[in-house]
């Protein structure tokens, strides 16, 4: 059941006055209601000094002004029980998330940009992330990765960044099918700047996503709180290229933290962007991808899209059995041998070679005349 | 104890009959003796097809001959019981082999060349193998993590074939210190004829081993069987670069089958050389590795060799606490603000901005005047 006005201009108004993601916040929301927080606030009726932070905010919030700042560029606020909510959001209220930094609730809200319908971001769905400062071959890969999942049926999720992310965002978009970006600031400022253009062809057919209120910067501690929400929108999560301490290692752990897949695409060790990946895949539970098929092959139920096993060429040599390999080593290649000097190289009865003799020149693998047996 | 010179004499003969690793012939061998078996062969009291094989050969051979042979190349005869017998080799008498390929036994003797004392080969030991047709980025990475292993103290343990292989002996030889190449053909025969330098070099300071008798010639089947002594003399074993169906991931196999760590290093999931690596990387057991310290830490007794946690630059941002993350955020870069509008962009409260600003001050990270406050 869709929550009513109210208590959605209150959601509005909180998600301008609570930074993203903050437990605290999210938790109140969701335990009581964000009409009651709000109302507490403006009566100044603090208690604990999380609140007192909320304050200085609250003042100059409206909701009206909010709805106004979004509905210019075409934006609207869905919340929990809206049809085109994801509700695998919700997961992330089952963390556990203790420490300093208490970041990362359940959001209550999302401004939300584009027409891809609810019921497509319930469905599959897959994170391509990665470095800004990707290389030649960390994009090519990305959006080939993103290409054939989406062929593949699954939307691409990623955070709209430069490298990676854009790579990510474009392949899905070759494949004519939607894609999702979750920014780190307001659904009204389409960052970066040099990807706006991508952003609007991501929103002409996807969606683009925001937890903080229009107008709001992205700010780096923004960009740590967005990547939760990547991943919890996600049945898995891909790394394609990342350095030590790269975001896109943030986005990993919290799919980790989720139970969702985690998967990594290796480079050379030799690369810097690779090297935060190749971290990750030392972990055991993260799994080395090379191409979508393996990447489907982990997000589907369990025997659904089985990846075809690789396999190199296989030669005439592969196919025969141990000692007719055996004997096809000692045959020569262009001096014909005698039967019983090739039995000797062998190490085989001169029986048993007569007849696989025969059977390889059937084989076309040998060939024989009065002179005696050499390679065909 | 070791074995006295008629079941020297009849291995050595046993060497040239029996294909190498054949599996019935190494089991008789180490159940009753060679003595026994050459005696049966010669006597031509057959009884089972195997020994009709056998036949084949036995004529032809003669012990004297064979260590002349291997003489006139400074190379001898090493059995189980020998000092410098690397007794690593009888954890392959453990293997349960079955199928119609029955190849891979303990090996009952192996023809030596080279000066590497016997106790050496029986410490810390690993194998670095991979593609004959390795890229300029495989052949680099392998012989770094040679050059490394070998300085840590491992001895580098390889096949001599071009590429991965010779890269790995080379970064030995270059760190000074002792390597071994195994032969699939005889010991008086340096395969590939490209790699004789090297291969002097290695018997020069190291060791060259072939379980072949000299004289014979090193196919391709032999490859197979030979791959299980390097794979058996290690701890464990790095594939470097390799093509899927690559001989490396056989000797990979045989150090999975004989409880020996099985790493890799990863490349680009665009190289047809990394494929074969890509594919044994994901497998469970089988740990990604991207230099020395990581196939160190795999092989040293547990807690020894930490390889130390690879981390990025960290800034001052990250040394922060979530508050004065949010609060730096806030900051402008270049018009300075007050702190009442920086507390309102960050949501913090008032007072605790005033005290966190001056701390940010003292840190050099912002600078305050009459104006307000700005990034340092």
């Amino acid at each position: 059941m869709p929550i009513d006005t109210a208590e959605r201009d209150a959601r509005i108004i909180m998600s301008r006055v609570a930074e993203p993601g903050d437990v605290d916040a999210c938790r109140l929301v969701h335990e009581h209601s964000a009409t009651a927080l709000v109302d507490r606030l403006r009566r100044g009726r603090l208690g604990v000094s999380k609140l007192a932070d909320w304050v200085e905010r609250i003042g100059s919030t409206n909701a009206g002004a909010l709805r106004d700042q979004a509905a210019a560029v075409g934006a609207r606020y869905v919340c929990p029980g809206d049809d085109d909510w994801p509700q695998q959001l919700d997961d992330l209220a089952r963390l556990d998330l203790c420490g300093a930094d208490r970041r990362g609730g359940a959001p209550f809200g999302l401004w939300a940009r584009g027409s891809l319908p609810g019921a497509a971001l319930r469905g599959r769905s897959v994170a391509i992330v990665g470095s800004r400062s990707a290389t030649a071959y960390g994009e090519h890969v990305a959006g080939d990765l993103a290409m054939e999942c989406a062929e593949r049926g699954y939307v691409v999720v990623s955070g709209g960044a430069y490298g990676i992310d854009a790579a990510a965002h474009r392949g899905s978009l070759a494949a004519n099918k939607a894609t999702v970006a979750v920014l780190a600031g307001g659904i009204d400022r389409l960052y970066p700047a040099g990807n706006t253009g991508l952003l609007h062809q991501i929103i002409a057919g996807g969606l683009v996503l925001a937890e903080a209120a229009p107008g709001c910067a992205p700010s780096k501690s923004r960009f740590l709180v967005r990547n939760r929400l990547i991943a919890a929108l996600s049945e898995g999560t891909v790394v394609v290229e990342a350095a030590l301490r790269s975001g896109s290692l943030n986005t990993a752990r919290w799919a980790r933290d989720l139970n969702r897949w985690v998967m990594g695409v290796p480079g050379p060790v030799t690369s810097r962007l690779s090297a935060g990946v190749h971290e990750l895949l030392r972990q055991p539970e993260v799994s080395l991808v090379t191409d979508a098929g393996e990447v489907v092959e982990q997000l589907a139920p369990v025997g659904e899209a089985l990846a075809p096993a690789k396999s190199g060429p296989t030669s005439s040599w592969d196919a025969l059995d141990a000692r007719s390999q055996r004997l096809l080593d000692a045959v020569p290649v262009s001096r014909p041998a005698s039967l019983t000097s090739i039995a000797r190289v062998a190490g085989l009865q001169c029986d048993d070679v007569a007849g696989r003799l025969q059977s390889l020149c059937a084989d076309g693998l040998v060939m024989g005349d009065e002179t005696g047996w050499r390679l065909a």
